[in-house]
């Protein structure tokens, strides 16, 4: 429980690096039992020290590469967020003999590869447990509990802007208009909400759980991506119609086809069952559903942002790292060795609820039906509500190559017969 | 990617040896991308080798301390379970320089600070991911993602076969005898039940959870341990009344007291808001609930026992003690710093829900709720059903120290204008 302390160069204190400078200096006590040795701030890089007057100013400097690189500094926490000059800063902190702990997934779906190689090229740890679903421990029993099972699927809500978006137009049948103006004013949303409501913040999580999940490299640009904003009340409502809500999912899945297995990577709302796990997860909460073929389900929820939560994930990795560093030794890296390719979306298998609007006369269900066919895509459940002269069509299918089922919907669209195409979405967690 | 073997010495193989040796067989090419050598089976101690058909023959011995001992091995896997001859195994191990993976929750749960301290003596691992809540990847977690947190709470169904019987009993309406027997009949509930349905098996576990949250020792004796024999018909039906589902919890707190912090550990059945993401844990199903103070609340999820799922998480370890052998390291141990005292049930807050037939006769709720006031409890919520001369009385409590409320229990039984107490369950997860 003695020795010399471990020092750390903090990167970035907004709200996440103050409550990381808040808990250890709470938790000292603790930490030095848990590490063996006391962790302490050698210093904190920031653009405008005038704005910390919460820092001693003897810690703050702006020059960030100094400060990583420094002799007293033995390990790094980033919670500047992206890419630069993030990764340069981690590239010197690993050619310095430091080990990097992470909140940065903009950067580590976009660079991954080549920061874990240059972290174990190295011999120094790089973690980074706060990049994807805040406080919810995951990436480490992705990584290390799990390491003994094939994943099979990952399906997570990991944006909790847009969950909250889409739980409150369940609740009060708004719009995706009226639900944003409301996140925003509450501070559930950015002022410029495009990261989180087009997806983008969805697919950089994706694209970490998908490289840790099977052995893979896969960057945010491999995913597929569609956001909340087409989502419409209808949407919302024709889910609750057949038993089901909406979700923004991140869902990562090992797929078997002809030329072998292959990695599908997409993100874009979808309707599950009110029953399953992930259905019930609302408000900015967090969740992640993992398929093993041993373990079988299971599901990790908590908080997925917000400084605290997110200060807990980085200071269980920087303890991780600094007893690493004590014992002299690096962690489990990450692996990519299984190379798998990705598939594209066009290829990945899914389900789709469409509603129509039909006019009421004999045959329409036939022709519609054989619409489908055509493109074999073969159909689950079709129900059909008459009212006057117009039905209502709500057809579930099967499941069946995307782009058969977005060349269908194209079909549909232009029969005479169709009045309207008035919900579209993929549907997933069906038996 | 080379290197010798790895070579594994498995004691038992039961259900989750099977399981072990078919996954390690499956996935031979996997764990050693993931270890960095391969890990194949040296031997297989067990009882009875004509019992194995399915073991190669020449791995089989009955002689498992001289397996455990032997040169050629480098790493222990435990599933015999039980005390004894478990720990005398492990202790071999350990001296012989050997890492131990064991699923065997009544052994860390009655030992664990020897079994810790001999392995750390010998600077080998001990592992136990399996021992509680089986596949679900939760004392990693706790170990480790959480080591810069503070752990207040730890709130689990850690036992399928109690949670499957109450399931029914909610379904069904049935009684506790009626659900055991289908329990039987299915295969979830063994031919002697105790273990279960006492409770011992759920304590073992929060043993240990309590262990690691707290970083304190606190073995199975030290939990205040009730089964679910005594739920009746009638508490399932209350509970559902007041929005409730009744669940066996595990549960383990910090509780802040004159005297300081000490660690309340307790498994007994509660009534528990269906709100509340532990109420929906159905059937077989095992999940942990956990508040810190940083990362907020945290829910696993998953299959808590079972051949494979108890396998996962055996292999999980297995490729954890493995890399730390490739590496000449041992992992982070389990510290025991906090050393908090253990508090009495009989110190513990708690709230209660109380049903009571009463004479509808004026001035009988004075009566009863000057009882409470007696005892210094406070009465959170009262509903009073009359019905001709008779009225039942609905009570639910604050928080108060659980001895104050059993006294109170008492003397409503005595009171004569009570006719009986129908119903006393611990209400938990209520704001």
């Amino acid at each position: 429980m003695s020795g010399a302390p471990l020092r750390v160069a903090l990167l970035g204190c907004g709200t996440v690096g103050s409550a990381v400078l808040r808990l250890l200096a709470e938790q000292a006590g603790d930490i030095t039992a848990r590490v063996g040795r006391p962790v302490e701030v050698a210093g904190v890089a920031v653009r405008r020290p005038d704005r910390h007057p919460g820092v001693p100013a003897e810690l703050l400097t702006t020059d960030a590469h100094a400060l990583v690189t420094r002799d007293d500094v033995d390990l790094v926490v980033e919670v500047i967020g992206g890419i630069d000059p993030a990764r340069e800063l981690m590239l010197a902190a690993f050619s310095a003999g430091k080990s990097v702990v992470s909140a940065n997934k903009a950067l580590l779906a976009d660079d991954g590869v080549a920061l874990h190689a240059a972290a174990a090229e190295a011999g120094v740890d790089l973690y980074y447990e706060a990049a994807v679903a805040g406080a919810i421990p995951l990436l480490r029993p992705l990584r290390e509990s799990l390491a003994g099972d094939q994943l099979t699927r990952v399906v997570g809500i990991v944006n909790g802007t847009t969950n909250y978006i889409l739980s409150r137009m369940a609740e009060t049948g708004a719009g995706f208009a009226e639900a944003l103006a409301e996140a925003t004013e509450l501070g559930y949303a950015e002022a410029d909400p495009t990261a989180d409501v087009d997806g983008f913040d969805a697919a950089a999580k994706a694209a970490i759980l998908a490289s840790l999940a099977f052995h893979t490299p896969v960057t945010a640009a491999d995913v597929h991506r569609e956001g909340i904003a087409a989502v419409s009340a209808t949407d919302v409502a024709r889910a609750a119609e057949i038993g089901c809500t909406v979700k923004l999912l991140a869902i990562c899945e090992k797929v078997e086809g002809e030329r072998g297995a292959s990695v599908a990577v997409r993100v874009h709302p979808a309707m599950i069952p009110t029953s399953h796990p992930l259905a019930s997860v609302g408000g900015a909460f967090n969740a992640v559903f993992v398929e093993a073929e041993a373990a079988g389900q299971l599901m990790f929820y908590g908080q997925g942002a917000g400084g605290e939560p997110t200060a807990s994930a980085v200071l269980g990795d920087l303890v991780a790292v600094a007893r690493n560093r004590v014992a002299g030794v690096a962690g489990p890296g990450t692996t990519a060795y299984a190379g798998l390719p990705v598939a594209p979306m066009a290829d990945t298998p899914t389900r789709y609820h469409v509603s129509l609007d039909v006019a009421d006369v004999p045959g329409v269900l036939a022709q519609v039906a054989q619409e489908f066919a055509a493109h074999d895509v073969s159909i689950s459940t079709v129900r059909q509500d008459g009212a006057g002269e117009a039905a209502t069509l709500v057809i579930v299918t099967h499941r069946a190559p995307d782009s058969a089922l977005s060349a269908t919907i194209s079909r549909l669209r232009e029969m005479p017969a169709v009045r309207a195409v008035t919900s579209v979405l993929r549907v997933e967690g069906l038996a």
